[in-house]
């Protein structure tokens, strides 16, 4: 057209990518495979990628077991954080070296370019750590909410949760904490729980007991001076949710956010009659919608502040990209019990 | 003291009364004696009861396994509609011939007269027929807040129940149906199930199904164009509850108000955390605190409106007051199924 010049188009670098090639167990469907350069349109970022972890939700939508559908072959991961490395002409709010999350968490993570567009990343601050920021919209984000959409705790007030050891469960001991909320604390029996109860304690928890500790006629005697808690969490189910349960206060709400013994809740029903308890659910997806992004994203960056202030930890493995099929083996947990595993590109 | 004139004491009559004598079964703890007469207090109110229901709530209180305790031996029942018969000189609501219903409920109604605190009683229209008044403050209010209480409901929308045939059960189909809310029930598989199925219809129940019927890969499918509910209520627990949670819309809510099968309420992971469902409890005593029980006597009246009007069914035998020992086993189950048993003084 007159008078109207087209931009030269820009490529992204070719990308080493780890891609989901069908349903299946991740480690026979994925591959590392380079990708060639894309286009980068108007509107579009192409972000080096720094860090990002592998999450269960991962592993379950390779598996087609999660509510969310990957349109097969496609790019695992979808959190992390990288570093903005070129942009289309239209890009106005990022400059090259910025670093950004995608937010809402989206595919195509575990990769050394992505190219999104604009709106699908979020900028932050680049003081956090790398190992933190890529990890914070999912599990801190999850524990953030739960301890504030679903009843209205006071310093000095109670909460219970099982699983208290998964990566959500030591959020919320630091966030309870810093609120002043006292946690009680469910791990599973087994070897080594004396040292997690250490590093639980360690983290801010009140109280830690091991599901057979709980197995006791007046379980509420072990609370001792702490209020019954209004607010538990549950990401265990079974036996587990049962002890959650047991310990909540007349009138308090059970929210379920995970069910690692893929076992079911099960509940009698005079704790709904006559102790008048509430079992909801979350999921993280809710707070995603293009209606709540806004606010999502500040709640994110309230804990990255807390992350780069030292009051929120979170422990991982950071592993060299190049080590993506033994990381992945200890997010399956082959091999046997690992933090949280980080790629690193 | 001068000048003060001490009013003569008046007395009750004496007083035909089931006596539960100690925590047991009623059929082998439940005495009928009669009573001395009692003194009637400046504040208090001499009843002829009228009739007055047997309800599970009776028995489980003598069975000693409902969180109301009874002070052992006590006169039974809670419920029932009586004639004001004499009162006290400070009593300024009421007049000889009023008809009265004990709200809150409260113990005692199971006798020929009974003597209450002026404020213990609820005066009522006497143009409402004696068995419907005999049983407003229990089943029919509990019908009217599951409604009301746990999700804005318009006309048009749907509810699911199962227990469909209990009392309460019928009092919620009827009044969703005048309020144009429409009501899938469910039922048990039994001899019968299909003459239970044509009652409730004629009471207004857009669906009915038996738990069988139910049993089927696309439960959703049964609904055709019925929207999904929002709402469901479980007076059954075990599969019949699952049942109600199979036909709940995402981001439904199942409120549970009795556990006839004796079984729990279980629920998937996936359904609190995908699905989003709420689970909440029920129990009427929350209503009947002083704080609210105002408001509570603004429902009983307007379902006694309905009732007058003809508009609120309920299904009873008035069985005279010397035929107990029958109408008692009725109750309990020991003669086969038979619609409440409301004793007739």
């Amino acid at each position: 057209m007159d008078g109207i010049e087209a931009y030269p188009s820009i490529l992204s670098p070719p990308s080493l990518a780890v891609v989901i090639e069908q349903r299946g167990s991740p480690d026979e469907v994925a591959r590392v495979i380079e990708l060639p350069p894309v286009e980068i349109k108007e509107n579009e970022v192409c972000v080096k990628m720094l860090a990002s972890p592998i999450q269960p939700s991962d592993i379950n939508m390779a598996q087609g077991v999660y509510p969310i559908e990957i349109p097969f072959p496609a790019v695992g991961g979808r959190e992390g954080v990288g570093e903005v490395y070129a942009f289309g002409s239209a890009v106005k709010g990022l400059s090259l070296g910025d670093w950004v999350i995608p937010l809402p968490p989206s595919l195509g993570t575990w990769q050394t370019y992505v190219v999104k567009k604009e709106s699908a990343w979020h900028k932050i601050n680049k003081n956090v750590p790398m190992d933190l920021a890529a990890v914070v919209s999912v599990n801190p984000l999850t524990a953030l909410l739960l301890l504030d959409d679903f009843a209205k705790l006071n310093s000095g007030d109670t909460i219970v949760q099982n699983g208290s050891t998964s990566n959500v469960g030591q959020c919320i001991i630091q966030l309870a904490k810093l609120r002043g909320v006292r946690s009680i604390n469910i791990i599973r029996d087994r070897a080594g729980s004396d040292d997690a109860k250490e590093r639980l304690e360690k983290l801010g928890a009140d109280k830690v007991y091991t599901e057979s500790q709980l197995q006791v006629k007046d379980i509420k005697s072990l609370l001792g001076p702490l209020p019954e808690p209004a607010l538990g969490f549950n990401c265990v189910s079974g036996n587990s949710a049962t002890l959650v349960l047991n310990l909540l206060r007349q009138g308090g709400t059970m929210v379920t956010y995970g069910g690692m013994s893929k076992k079911h809740v099960t509940v009698s029903t005079s704790a709904f009659v006559f102790k008048d308890l509430t079992l909801r659910g979350f999921w993280l997806k809710k707070m995603m919608i293009p209606e709540r992004i806004q606010d999502t994203k500040v709640l994110v960056d309230y804990l990255l502040s807390l992350m780069q202030e030292g009051k929120l930890k979170y422990k991982s493995d950071l592993v060299p990209f190049d080590k993506f099929p033994t990381a992945l083996d200890k997010a399956l947990g082959k091999l046997g019990s690992h933090p949280k595993q980080i790629l690193k590109f």
